[in-house]
């Protein structure tokens, strides 16, 4: 992009005070504590204010009520974020294109089935009985496995793994290091040694689920593992065998969700939460960061802390936890003037 | 598979109560929650129960002395688990085989020794110096590093990293994405800057050890990382530099092992636990999900919280804090009670 | 490496007292718990020193005034660590080098700049508009993307994806599996489904910066995700978009930091930490292992826990929670005593 400030303001529609620095250009997108000289940026959550009376963007898009002396031009406009967005998606630079065909280093079985306007890039391998959907690119490196049918319009980065027999539907974007389909961890024990319970069902993952890089999800034992359409899941997530997302959930970061475990729909967990197995959280339940979930829990609970309770009870627990102190200092009080209290005759 | 109910059940050598519905048809196992029309299902577990009676499945392996009603067709036998993990066996699909051979367009170096049976598939790089046993199959797009040598029977996954001089023994399960022989996280402070400390130090991993989809295990500063035989590892683990793991381990996902840490035979590890480095579990100690271990444990204890403690204070330390506020009513009652006392002229 | 113990000696300067056992030769370096015939150890912690006095090394390094008669041959130095390590260097296998030049199986984009010296592996793929620097080795498998930069003397293990427009400085250092630039994980919930918003930013990665195994970081939803010269990150972290880490951080593995938190210099995380996003941590700050961190923290700061306070307000509150039982005792006597007293009239 690269705009006056006057020019900037009419593109997002904004007011904003005339002055000397109408002509100065802005020509890149930040964040407020990011911006220099040449950035737009955007405020709306008083927590950056401090950061934005020493910002040094030559322009800032604010609310309308905004009215604070701050260093950039100050452009208002009703929803500085939704302006800002609009900004970004005009000057963003195009999404790279991955053109169909399939390329010459790919190796392809030859049953595989591959519609038309899909992109299958180099090194990757597609194994027999293996389908991929019209305009559904396959980035380099990756491994589609026998017996796999991938949908329409998804999107595989590099080195991508779907095992055998694993399922996808439409609008599928897995992330670069993704592994779809390795076998769940079972394991029985027989004379003091684990021998493998073989896993022998699949990964079925239903339109438009997002996941992110190098999230792992495990085939099933027998059925399958079921990712609901729209979940959205974040990078370095483990799903294990036979678990069920329901659809709209989002899974943060670093996330383990042990075998067997259901979840609703538009459940949303936290990063780096811990499910036991084999429990079930109802629609719309939420999970707080690092929270350790070991029962099931009812529609639309809000759960927090290892064990996880409700968030308010939690709260309320660490706050007492963290009041220990003066809890000891009542008792011990208590246990002078008891003291007291008997060594003292009483007064007549 | 696909059976009428009859058949099922003899197959099973089960008994059932006859009805029209034993001409049934049954084609696929499910869990209880999932199942429908036309599966077959398993019980034992009593928290399934209440989903049991609204089940859809078509028929349930349940044991000698269920007498519930239910809507599939009870069969009943000795062990439904065991009843139904032979059907998954006999039923399930093929496991995939990887024909013995070098793939074309493999690359390996002039003195590679890949030995008879082994199975090199595309894209694979083998350096120098490296030794494949024999039936070994080496997923797509795997790198076998320089001086590498793997044992008989072992599996490799698509895209796995084994860096050089690492050493896997025979029957090695190495799931996609996973890399052994990274470099170990060691840096000195010098001058306000971090100076890599070389880790010239190979991994080891023993005969029958499973490693699951990109879990990492660091190559030692010197001599080895060592995995035990037939200790199973999940998703998405971490194992530091110079850890030694013992035989028959079970590490669950998400794991963090930091450096030189050791553990003995028979060691359990929840999910998403974290060890310090430099202590020592011995054989058969078990730990808890989420847990944080920061001291050595004696064989067969059972460790729970963070900092971890014995599991049976720890639980009681969870529920003696989930219990704080009516301690704190207790304090706030005898507060009162000795206010009361010291205002009131004793009875005479 | 090959020595008699007095060879041995003198290579690091060294005083032993003579004996039968200065012609015994010594060919492996181990750590105490490790190391067995024929091998050298080194001991400074005296946790060791039990280890030491089992030890079947053939030689040890120990401090000047260590005294303990102990099994192996005792070297005393004045650093037994740097003695131990500058023995390592000089017999550790020589690192592998990669010659320089482009693999034939190598794709590359027409207008793919490979500076001179620069090593590309089997099998990678480097896009339209991509630049590698001199000297930069790209580990085979790996995906560099569209107009990615990368500077000179860089090493990127096998099978390392950098996405579209990512640029790393000098020096930097990837591991296997770390995949830098996926999509920051940013959705929009409307009318109950969660649309996708646009992440157009980038990755920067400044000069010797390393990163472990199947780590990944997201590219910004605008502008860049930013990691400053000199940091170090283990393995399986995850750094979500728009994140800032200042110099010389080092972050340990399974970390997760949320979206534009901010880290200063210098910065430690330890293993499994957590941190909320939109929040600062100042200069020097260290954070402990497993800590939930869900506020900005001044430089300096040493934190613990979830949520995380500073370390020793936290190891008080963890010893209170420890004593608990014992508080509930001390009031349970109080109880009694109020009892006594109240159902006793006062002697007269």
């Amino acid at each position: 992009m690269d705009f006056s400030v006057q020019e900037l303001a009419a593109f997002v529609g904004g007011q904003f005070a005339a002055g000397p620095s109408v002509e100065a250009r802005v020509h890149r997108a930040s964040s407020i504590p990011e911006a220099g000289e040449g950035d737009v940026t955007f405020y709306t959550n008083p927590r950056y204010l401090p950061a934005l009376k020493t910002c040094r963007a030559t322009a800032v898009l604010v609310p309308d009520n905004f009215t604070e002396p701050v260093p950039p031009v100050a452009i208002r406009v009703a929803d500085p974020a939704r302006a800002f967005a609009e900004l970004l998606e005009r000057f963003a630079p195009p999404p790279v294109a991955y053109p169909p065909g399939i390329h010459p280093t790919a190796v392809l079985a030859n049953d595989a089935e591959i519609a038309e306007g899909a992109s299958i890039q180099p090194h990757v391998v597609i194994e027999a009985g293996a389908r991929i959907g019209a305009r559904t690119v396959i980035g380099a490196g990756s491994y589609i496995g026998h017996g796999v049918h991938i949908g329409a319009d998804c999107h595989l980065g590099p080195r991508v793994t779907v095992a055998a027999r694993c399922l996808l539907g439409d609008r599928v974007n897995l992330h670069s290091g993704v592994v779809i389909g390795g076998d769940g961890f079972g394991f029985e024990l027989a004379a003091d040694r684990h021998v493998k319970i073989p896993q022998t069902g699949i990964v079925q993952i239903d339109d438009d689920v997002e996941v992110g890089a190098n999230t792992t999800i495990d085939r099933a034992r027998f059925g399958r593992t079921w990712i609901g359409a729209g979940t959205k899941i974040d990078n370095l997530v483990q799903i294990a065998h036979n678990v069920v997302l329901g659809r709209h959930c989002i899974i943060c970061a670093h996330v383990g969700i042990s075998g067997s475990a259901r979840l609703g729909n538009h459940v949303v967990l936290g990063g780096q939460v811990g499910m036991v197995g084999h429990i079930e959280l109802g629609d719309g339940v939420q999970v707080g960061a690092q929270s350790g979930v070991g029962k099931s829990a009812p529609p639309k609970t809000v759960l927090l802390g290892t064990p996880a309770a409700p968030i308010h009870e939690m709260k309320q627990q660490y706050a007492r936890v963290a009041r220990l102190e003066k809890l000891v200092q009542r008792v011990r009080r208590l246990e002078e003037a008891i003291k007291t209290e008997r060594s003292t005759p009483p007064a007549l």
